[in-house]
């Protein structure tokens, strides 16, 4: 018997920060004929929908549904408010960040830019004194990443309000919740936020396809005052519909209804807040993994600091191109599949193979986290790369003591 | 046993003009895991995607893929070649000419609406006139419907572009072909088309969720002119992607994405001129029937002559409220439903109770067609609406002639 | 365009007795991850199953449930009650009245057939002359087929029963109901059936795996004197199961049962003499077709007398090898598929191809039968089979009474 | 936020011995309309089905499909070549070899059981005692399990031949590889099996359903002396079939079919060598953390003797109630579902909540094992679980050096 034995035959774990693992029901709940798209059953579906996509974002506010990506709703937000020359505050903690940012300048807006580079919060200070200055109130909006999904950075979203109130500045606090939206704890309202961002392939748990705004009446107002609106991205007739149609700007996305149902029945039969408990737990056995690795050997952790790590994605850094050996192994070899560096080199950049990143967002439990772990592991012995011990052992405490 | 005889437990037929009958190897292949998007066989299926496309649309040029449905292809289109304050020529043949007008004034055009009503294609003359005595070439653009789904109207878009050229005029023809691609013979490079946008959900026989914006050298050069183009809309990123992302504008519709490339194959499998072909003769047998059925009472077909009827979709008449009554009928006691007016009047006015729609578009074969005449023929019976004999006979007379 | 047109691309329809259509939602039901089968879910579907079954089949009595397909419950049942060198009457109307004999033989029975023929019931005069010439009551059970698939002959069971009590014997009414149950009206305990034996694949709409054995307490006092029953066919602690293994003597079908459970599902949410309505006027509508077409030509249905025939299955006539070309035709063009002559003549028999079924049975609604009718009308002109006028308008018409 | 945090709620991972982990394209071919049965696609299947099984087990003989479980392939086997009053030698290492011998005794064998307990392999020096004595040839079979799924033993079948061969005995040697084929070296053919059956839901990655029976030409031969074999049960129509109904004694399991097509498929394209050889390293990994963790405290091997344990299955011991109370932590709070112990004792005795069992066949990869035994790591943690240290690294280790 000489055929090499390979271990990857088997169930294929995409633990990449996004598309997140598609719990069944969702895809069964998609895998059906075209539905009537007059009345009945899809048509009745909405309200409840729009009730329970508020929930997960805890809001009491509004909320328009996109046939499109993440970066559809970044478009779509910004299309509603702002106006080309107005200004917009960017305070970047990664990649998305500096992405939102060039989609404004895209609508023809002006970007100030504050880029906090890839390992720390937003610093609240530096917004303050930007927003102080800012006299004549020419910025409109500032837009604020919760998680960067490249930098798995997880900023103070309500400190980011409260130096904006600080400074008694008018301008709308948008958000990007795109990787953190059912994952991290998130309070809209309570918070403060006037607009927030998400898409349906993260913490929803359905495949890429739609995304949806948020906003409250102060921004419905700011939308109010634009002089146009393009007929795509107008979040009124979205938010406000009186016909199925309105409700998603012409054909809807009939079977990812169906799916988003499904995933919010999940989530809320979960509850919300259990949600939340369990992305925190299974991140601190993540967290307390990658810390023992960090111990030897050019392991890190992206974020040093606990208070600013997401639940939902963890970046990491070996000495290139180890990370990119890592990633081919545990894919080629156990059916495992990690996120790839973003945003912090281009990607033919050497440097950038010294990056990698985990998802552990939506459908997760404990064993499948101590399997992307364990695979990690085997995957750091069988390359030599040095790392610190007892990773497993001490992921497997904090799951234990759960 | 008093319960009463429901004639409906079986396969719902979904006879609307889109979203159209999902064939099970797309729902197949949409069912699954979610995929790796850095590299492998996703990555991997995008050239041939794009191929595979344009084949259907039978060109040589570009094609920009959308997470989107027709609107965001309407307003992307748009986009990328009109700026605000340019006139576009908008020949209305029903609700959807009507509709992409209205959408080219959300982005700031002014709209020159040549509105034939409904019964009736382009009057090329009229359009004629229009652009010669443009003499100073501010219409940028001239839009066409191919085939309006609202009315079932099919125009000649040779035609079209024989009138702009014999105008001399530089105007782009941006073609909808939302309801006709995969349906009705169409040959972008032939009829020289600048623009075509379509959707996923119709002839391409997948969920609704993607649309396409095919465009040439002259247009791709128009775009290259402009001040500025939104990020998502943007088709250049699209049509030259040198990354996976940049195809889709940042995270990819992966399950489309494998629905799409099941539907090419079966399109291609069967060769697209045999599927043209092939909804022609379905159309005609469609046809047979409801001119037979219109030889009494006050059944109607909405395009008197064959030669500007579409093969995809047949828009119809009863008066008012049978219509409604009979859809009502046929959905409610055999599982069959059929389309609703569309465009001819708000949902709200009697009259709209007059019109209805046949979908026949995509995934459909002769038994399918003979199932949705003979529940008609059955409803009107049951229902007491008066119309002529033999419409079945007839049906299935074109059927056995080919 | 030179391809010639084939009408053939949709939705295929297996217009067979049996497998019948599956429903969507039993599909979806199966596509399903393993299940736990110690406890929970699948563990704790078990009575509702059984209940529901009974529900079915109208009876209080025991229902053992097999993973095998009708062949297997035939053998199970004769398995119980049936010891080598037992006599049983087989009064055959068909290909399976005469199988069930063949596999009495094969476990060591005697078996007294009385064959009928194939275009005539049971008659029960003769049946009631050779029991009561059984002074001896050598005969333990009449094996009586309810409809037999091959020439859709639907005996009068409770003619059957009178004929035994009439005849004071105390011989098992035992009632193939493969081809009936969920289709046409059976009562088990009404009609004092002993032993009952179906299949999933038909009126309960389930892919083919399973088979089941209803018996009453008669009938478990037959088995209960048995010298042996072997391990796999004996129904005591299937019927009795105390631990889920013991339900399926040993592995689940696991998927089955879901599917099983979704089906039961719909079936008492229409309401099981709904279905039986629903059958019964769809096969008038493919009767009023068949006779309208029998006025011409050769086409001819198997059984002349309605009160004989079966509402799931019809067995059809036209002179050879006609029935062959019109099956091609009609799946080849249209993408419909009959069922083949069975029983009547070998497939290698020219006589064979004079021979052809349709199956309505379960998942099937108006617009369904009519498509198949249409699909049969075209065909029939498409080959010229001459053939009586009028029958599309004849089903409709019954379609529309109802 | 008081809301308790779960850790289950993610994709469910049963771990259990059977039915095994489903692949998800076994799942999506399943998910189909019926299909026809009479021509097509689905009756060309089988001779290739036919042989890519015979590839599996390693044999160039004969191979009877049946729709029913491992207990009706069991029953099967049995049927063809033994008649009532026969004797058949159980060599039993289990719940299965004593299980075996019962059915054997359902249809009236007598039988001969060599219990050898429930932690060590076959005896063959007590085997080749029996069979010596039996001068007369009474016993004409022995009836041997590969690997008995209760105990996780692997007897030596190579060494039963060999016995069997040694005392110049006639008997059939019937090998039970219900647990082990697809999962452990088995080679039919060299090793001299005459018999041999398996199912399809455990190295086969199909939803229980159908089992099967292969036999060589010397069983061939006995079957062919049989007086009688009852029709379901014969082998000799669906090893020789002609028609496609033969293959399957009736209607065919349509779906399992194409389930099991993608199945072999999956494993011939893997390498059946392959398959073994994965198979034996996860194992191998699985046994390094189970022997850790038996360092200290209660917990246990079943097997001692690495030469006799099974690369599919393994079971385990723990104080009284600990098993079972791992088994529920692990499953409620993980979504990690591990097997019961299984024919150790029954279900109701206290030390029944002594024994677990892991199942590691078929769809399994590295880095599910890691879940599989990080979960079990965690779970004995939170419940106090004395164990000894080191189990996670020490698998990873056997996963590295791979």
């Amino acid at each position: 018997m000489t055929t090499p034995p390979n271990l990857s035959h088997g169930r294929p774990y995409l633990a990449i920060p996004g598309p997140s693992v598609i719990p069944d029901p969702v895809l069964q709940a998609m895998h059906r004929a075209a539905p009537n798209i007059y009345d009945g059953e899809l048509v009745d579906m909405m309200p409840g929908l729009t009730a329970d996509l508020k929930r997960v974002a805890r809001t009491q506010h509004h909320v328009a549904m996109y046939t499109g990506n993440g970066h559809a709703a970044w478009e779509a937000a910004l299309a509603n408010v702002i106006r080309p020359g107005d200004k917009v505050l960017v305070p970047a903690t990664g990649r998305f960040g500096v992405g939102w940012g060039e989609m404004a300048k895209g609508i023809g807006a002006e970007v100030d830019l504050l880029d906090f580079g890839l390992h720390s919060p937003m610093d609240m200070d530096r917004i303050s004194e930007v927003l102080k200055a800012d006299k004549a109130h020419e910025i409109k909006a500032v837009l604020g990443v919760h998680v960067d999904t490249s930098t798995s950075i997880r900023n103070d979203i309500p400190a980011l309000r409260a130096v904006i109130d600080a400074a008694d500045h008018p301008a709308l606090l948008m958000a990007d919740c795109i990787a953190s939206l059912g994952c991290d704890l998130f309070e809209m309202d309570d918070w403060g936020v006037d607009v927030m961002v998400t898409g349906c392939q993260k913490g929803l748990m359905v495949p890429p396809g739609m995304s949806f705004v948020f906003f409250n009446d102060k921004a419905d107002a700011a939308r109010a005052s634009m002089p146009r609106v393009s007929w795509y991205w107008d979040w009124s007739p979205r938010a406000h519909a009186e016909e199925f149609f309105q409700y998603h700007g012409g054909t809807a996305p009939t079977h990812h209804l169906y799916g988003l149902r499904t995933a919010l029945d999940m989530i809320h039969a979960e509850g919300i807040e259990a949600v939340w408990a369990r992305h925190a737990v299974l991140a601190r056995a993540i967290w307390a993994a990658c810390e023992a690795w960090s111990e030897a050997g050019s392991f890190a952790m992206n974020v040093t600091d606990r208070a600013y790590r997401s639940n939902a994605v963890t970046s990491l850094r070996l000495e290139a191109p180890k990370a990119t050996a890592l990633r081919n192994w545990v894919e080629g070899q156990l059916g495992l599949t990690l996120g790839i560096g973003l945003g912090m080199a281009p990607p033919k950049d050497p440097a950038w193979h010294g990056f990698f990143r985990l998802g552990h967002m939506g459908h997760v439990n404990g064993q499948m986290i101590m399997g992307l772990l364990g695979g990690i592991e085997a995957g750091m012995r069988s390359l030599n790369i040095e790392h610190g011990p007892g990773a497993l052992d001490a992921a497997s405490a904090v799951i234990a003591e759960n």
